[in-house]
């Protein structure tokens, strides 16, 4: 399997705004999870019911406001020649258009585990994409 | 001035959850922005339109799902003593009630630092707090 | 059957409030679900995976502004008599207390209908209650 | 003055979602306000701090359920010649695309009330619509 850094272009709302006409700081949250949803989507996998990724870490750096614009969400998957580990790490941007540029906004770290949902174990990345690929072939 | 951690209970709400009953990381987020205005609150501390505090960057460790329950959010400042710096940071937890017992749910550390909204610099952490603190004893 | 008129004590949190400082009326819909949420947990009766209530209309008048503040919801089932419907109205309210009073900042009928979720046709409010209350009575 | 329907293609978003993999309701409700300033927007009306619009009553049917995928959000002002009203409706819907043709799954009518924030007493459509539109034409 191969990966590739996937870009979403994403609408702020108008509820996404705190007081002071910035996007709130849970709202980024959010924003990062649909820019993973959108990497899976990108890369044909679909979460099943066995092996569930669950959130163990995450770090944010903000680095500008975001206002009422579109963004663009940038997601990559680190490191993943390393399939035989018990942890992903997903590096993700929030970047503007400001002035024909694109600035970014947001900086984030999503440290993933794998939990086997039967078994409450530990599973590893491999596992996990082997699971959410697999499943595409089958009848659904 | 002199802070202490401040603890506060709180609903989870039905909306708070995600897809398989926990709640969703960026609503994590919300419990501990609560936290702070309730660590604000407790100080006597107000946010006034001249420096405003804004998010530099969080880190936040998940090591339990949260269901549908209370939950206890404790938010202390660290290094209160260094007033005269340009950022300040919150340590912050979520724990949950199992058996009698408290188990840590979330840990997180949220860094501000301190902008003048008019001047568009930075200011240091007793700046903001004495403009938070100050406007208390006017008429309001 | 008997059902009885359910109040919940709800904190309001700052990331409810729009930028007036108000809760959104977004947010509201989310505390009337919360509302209704706890009337089920109060009745001992828990949503099931075959007959699933969904909401059909709702209708909401909101007559005083929500603040940072506690608010009581209350939800209570209409005309319960009539079991044999395919549909049910909640009617809730979201008060407030202001010297002592409780005032009424929202009012709301919730429509419901339900639907088997196999084989896609509509149930009555009372095949919804014996599976949501017979799953209690079995060892889960 | 003269008004128009406006469509606005909004993307889900997989927080959007409840257990079921359907956009919750009260999310639907962030739906029509995304809506709504964007037939602001469109109409190069903007809302300023004496006249406020706030929300009084809203209706919401809904028709279909929503998943994961782009909805397309209809405004449409009411009675646009009825200027001098003390309260104006909006009627919206939020149409799916199915098959190549456009399905409603939700049916709105939104009524607002026109606050003044310094005196607060009640102002007409008309009033609001001044004010939102001649500040345009200063220098702001």
């Amino acid at each position: 399997m191969s990966f590739e850094l996937v870009s979403l272009k994403l609408q702020v709302r108008p509820n996404d705004l705190d007081s002071l006409g910035h996007v709130n700081n849970a709202t980024v949250l959010e924003y990062l999870e649909t820019g993973r949803w959108d990497w899976l989507k990108y890369h044909k996998l679909q979460i099943k019911q066995k092996i569930i990724p669950v959130i163990a870490r995450i770090e944010v750096n903000f680095r500008k406001e975001i206002i009422l614009e579109d963004v663009i969400i940038k997601t990559k998957l680190e490191e993943a020649n390393k399939l035989a580990q018990y942890q992903a790490n997903f590096w993700q941007s929030i970047e503007l258009f400001r002035e024909k540029n694109l600035l970014v906004a947001v900086e984030a770290r999503i440290q993933l585990v794998f939990i086997d949902s039967t078994q409450r174990t530990l599973r590893t990345l491999q596992e996990f994409l082997e699971e959410a690929n697999n499943h595409n072939n089958s009848i659904n």
